[in-house]
């Protein structure tokens, strides 16, 4: 019935997501799958695809919407590695998340700037402050 | 003084949160005994016995609270429990927390499903939808 | 394309919600209509008429989520009227709201509480309580 | 003292926030100036102009943390306004917006987009979608 | 039953929040009396007489946890209040709100700045930093 | 050029949070180092020297702040260990966490409470209350 959808969304969560996303739907499979399938139809299938914003701005959006809200770090890691696959480069992650100091403190933008700690490390990035800052 | 209060308060908090409850009140005795002291006299003695609503009733208001508020794991583990114990079946729970993601969003609500589906797997719970989905 | 998810959900709006919910969605028509269908396709189309849950069942959820959402007083009008509508008692209603102070704390109960008194105000409803309250 | 931050805070301030910003730091003076001084300042002077982002990138990010925040109508009032003067299309912040429903749920990305609403009929903008949705 | 808490708490509530307080109090007598019940009981009979803490320093806590909150302004405006009838000097209650910005951020502490104002000025009181402002 | 302000930051970060926000700091530096800067400049350079509160109020106010917010584990150890160091008691910590309360309900308390808990037993603090409280 709602097969179109679906599709649509499972390929954005894939392009988006990628493995993140598809082990969060694979956990939800025995207990509430139906939840999983709406993480798939209506954030991947409706919200994703919409003209208006690129990729980019989206997962701009999506991380400071995290960031925000707080207690989301499982969410949030999923979204900055989408936010690395879409093509937001770690200096942009950062600054991101640096950039709602002003709105919501500091401490929330602590806890989501340790989880892409976390992420970048996983994935060997380095940042390139990092680069130049290791040479003083 | 208040002994009445109390006492009614630690009957119906055995009778909801059972061992859950009764836990975190005994961890707080050394901290802030007034704490567990309160949680017994206010919310289990004063507001849990109150008519207008039954305890089927007064868990699902709980545990949307809960999963709306978000950063509660310990809390939500504790009257998931509860909410079984007091006859709430463990698709209505899980429904539950899914009918908060209109209001709340998906990320409170998949850490809630979480917690949810850890308590069931401690309690041996297995959700039928899961038998159906298991045989496809 | 999505006709069928989009006219199960305006009957469900319509059932649910009433003028509340179509006012909501006429007045989104001319900045995010979008907003306003998935409103309808999602949150009455795909989550309201589940079964798991009867629509009071779903109402004391949705009454407790926003109340601890805070800052949702037009959702929680609309929302009141609603549960209302599905057949909640004046009393279960404010019953709920106050349920949730051992977890949200008093201001956001007091604040939807006062949006229940509008609303009650507005549809001619007086409290029992109200009534022998008055008698002494 | 801090005469240069302060100047550059007060530069970026007019130049994205134009008189609703400095609206705010006037209705300060009276009552907490430093408060009004640090948003310029901190704010402003220190987070703004900042390489990483643009500005566009930023009021993205800012909309995005007030929507989700929530009870934050004036300043989302002011950002939104600040968007549409750094070049931001109305079409990109209702879509920003709209973007958080998956995480915020929709009762915050209705209240901001009620705000967007009000700014845009006070300068004067009717969105792309409303003419050709009133067409049909 | 309850008369020796509340009477001790309404004692408090006169005490600390004054006619603000007691009007809230009244104004719940027809819709939830109980909830009012509970704040005098409860918050005012159990918390606030309470050793650890003096009145002055609870009423930090109180306005620094409602800032911190959100959408709470009504009650702000009564413990704004209550912080003068305590003995918190203007300039206190203004740099309690200020110190919260790392924390929370600049909207919540701008939203708690502006109830603020308006209870001074009810009250006739003008900040000493305004009296030497204005003589520049 | 920000001398100093960061040298006054610093050294007052010293004073307040003592090796627990130094650890904070250090471990922003290959990921968001200037983040690491701006709570040295502005929270700790900029706010915390004021006049108006003294350090002990501002703990207080701090904790509450945190305790209120939720989902700031690593931040309310760092400011309990420092709300020692400036000279609050443990009970005083004990008791503004529980001051909370009503305004934030009791899944947030009991989260700042275990906090508390784990900080006093890394320091070997042993509450008065739970002496007497042992000998009954």
């Amino acid at each position: 019935m709602t097969t179109e959808r679906y599709e649509r969304g499972w390929e954005k969560l894939m392009e988006v997501d990628g493995k993140g996303g598809t082990n969060v739907i694979q956990s939800l499979k025995d207990i509430s799958p139906d939840l999983g399938r709406f993480v798939i139809e209506f954030a991947f299938g409706d919200i994703y695809p919409r003209e208006g914003l690129d990729l980019r701005q989206r997962q701009l959006v999506t991380i400071s919407s995290l960031t925000t809200l707080g207690g989301c770090e499982p969410q949030l890691t999923v979204h900055i590695n989408a936010a690395l696959n879409v093509g937001l480069s770690p200096k942009e992650i950062v600054e991101a998340i640096l950039h709602c100091v002003p709105y919501t403190g500091f401490p929330r933008v602590l806890n989501a700037t340790f989880v892409a700690k976390e992420v970048f490390k996983e994935r060997g990035i380095m940042m390139q402050d990092q680069q130049k800052d290791s040479s003083s």
